[in-house]
């Protein structure tokens, strides 16, 4: 069993989407992650910061996961991270309404030492100095670390950006954000230029149009299942990003087989986040239904062709 | 060796892209689907109309890929349809600056009577009376009617386009138009509505993002290949359906295993239509190039996973 460590916001989301609205519920790319994750056989921890305004019950839906909350700071009398956003028709793009960060603003993660010998460092999307004191809490060099981030950074703190890029192996990043990145069009172009910043793996995010993981001259690319409806994208790219990393912490193995495997795990998770609000569907998903979409991606994806 | 009667426009084009720009070059539906079905096995005839302003090299192109011209009217002192474009910086979207019908205007198509009794029929993008009228001239069932549409003739003949839509097996026809089409969002949802209308087989291209394969429960996605550049799209639909139809027309063979097939097939050479401008790239190719690029297809999408 390998050791998973995921940095990233536990919040309060509170989303409009074509289909219906919610109150604040439970959100952020580290809950997301943390549940992904949490499909397979891996020690995880979180490490975050939230107020004691958020309730207890979401931290044992947590908890109750398996994910050690060990590096949760817990703010007295804070207020936790808060989104509010509407999803516009087609659900591909959205509006931010509102952006809190409360106790955000303030975050000094702390890697909870049984978890700095981790195997496997997510960095989900946060600032990129953040990012970096999570990857110099280290002990030993992780044997992966995978960095998501956005073009909010990329617009206020490109420096920072590009320097954490240096230290990690796989960056997870939307094709808008690839080539805001590099300044090229083309996703195979803009995936070299990533390459030469640091990462030997990139994989770029195209939401309902899958995914690309891309190693020197080896592309594969994994397709969004096609579903009758997509009820609210919030927590998908985290959901992939949570299945990919802890596959990967699971396997122990980071070869590029392996890795796409993983992504293939990544997009299967994220079929199933995007069909209720929020961590709804995540909270109840068992392993007989992740088996059983396996099967239809292999349906979706596979071929004969009898090739020289 | 299977017979494939093709029917579309063999035109001139005059495109401009971010590359570049040409003079009135050989173009047309009926042009792409030809090229692309003489990469197989198969005995083909276009059926079209064209002036005698087209220059006979063009028409000897066609000819020397073993493509039969018996039922490709040439009209004295007619002038050849003619089309105009200029595509956006992202390729995904571009301007009509000009279009002349001339001898388009008043086509009717005439199958020989050589192909009356042929295996496949591709129906190009064209009007759909006119689809309809080929199809009305086959002497016995073809094993496979495939058409492609476009949301000009929604908007304008969307009765004509429903009525020859009942006869027909495949459907060919983009996202937009399959969502125009339906009132459906979601491309899942508008493909069981498509088959209703009549096709067994819905395939929905979406250009740089790939087509899916839908036939009742059953779904197939193959990506587009991710490409350094991609120079020019015209025609990359229409090569699509032409290594579709002739993969299929050459194994006679249209269960959904080989439809996926040929799937793959149509995506793997529109990856070679888009390399050049025109019809440039596919006058060149070679069964070798195509036989590698299948090679890069299988690596692109196929994984191994364990499943019970």
């Amino acid at each position: 069993m390998g050791k998973l460590v995921i940095v990233g916001t536990v919040a309060f989301d509170e989303i409009e989407t074509p289909f219906g609205k919610t109150d604040k519920i439970l959100g952020g790319a580290g809950t997301f992650i943390g549940l992904a994750a949490s499909q397979f056989d891996v020690d995880s921890a979180i490490v975050s910061i939230v107020g004691d305004d958020l309730p207890q019950e979401y931290l044992d839906l947590l908890s109750n996961k398996g994910i050690d909350l060990n590096g949760l700071e817990i703010v007295k009398g804070g207020k936790t991270f808060y989104w509010k956003g509407k999803y516009h028709n087609d659900l591909n793009s959205r509006d931010t309404l509102v952006t809190e960060l409360n106790t955000l603003a303030d975050f000094n993660p702390v890697v909870p030492d049984n978890y700095t010998n981790a195997d496997v460092v997510m960095l989900g999307n946060l600032h990129p100095a953040v990012q970096l004191s999570v990857i110099n809490q280290m002990t030993e060099r992780p044997k992966l670390i995978v960095l998501d981030t956005m073009n909010f950074w990329m617009d206020s703190a490109l420096d920072d950006l590009k320097e954490v890029i240096k230290h990690i192996d796989v960056i997870t990043i939307n094709d808008e954000e690839a080539r805001q990145l590099t300044e090229e069009y083309s996703l195979v172009k803009a995936a070299q230029e990533i390459h030469k910043m640091g990462p030997k793996f990139v994989v770029i995010k195209k939401g309902e149009h899958g995914a690309l993981l891309f190693h020197n001259e080896n592309v594969f690319f994994a397709p969004a299942l096609p579903l009758e409806e997509v009820f609210d994208p919030t927590g998908a790219g985290d959901t992939f990003a949570g299945g990919f990393t802890g596959y990967l912490a699971a396997t122990g193995d980071i070869s590029f087989e392996n890795m796409k495997r993983a992504v293939i795990h990544g997009s299967n998770l994220a079929s199933f986040c995007v069909e209720r609000f929020g961590t709804v569907r995540m909270e109840s998903l068992t392993k007989d239904e992740v088996h059983e979409r396996l099967h239809q991606f292999k349906a979706l994806t596979q071929f004969e062709i009898e090739l020289k």
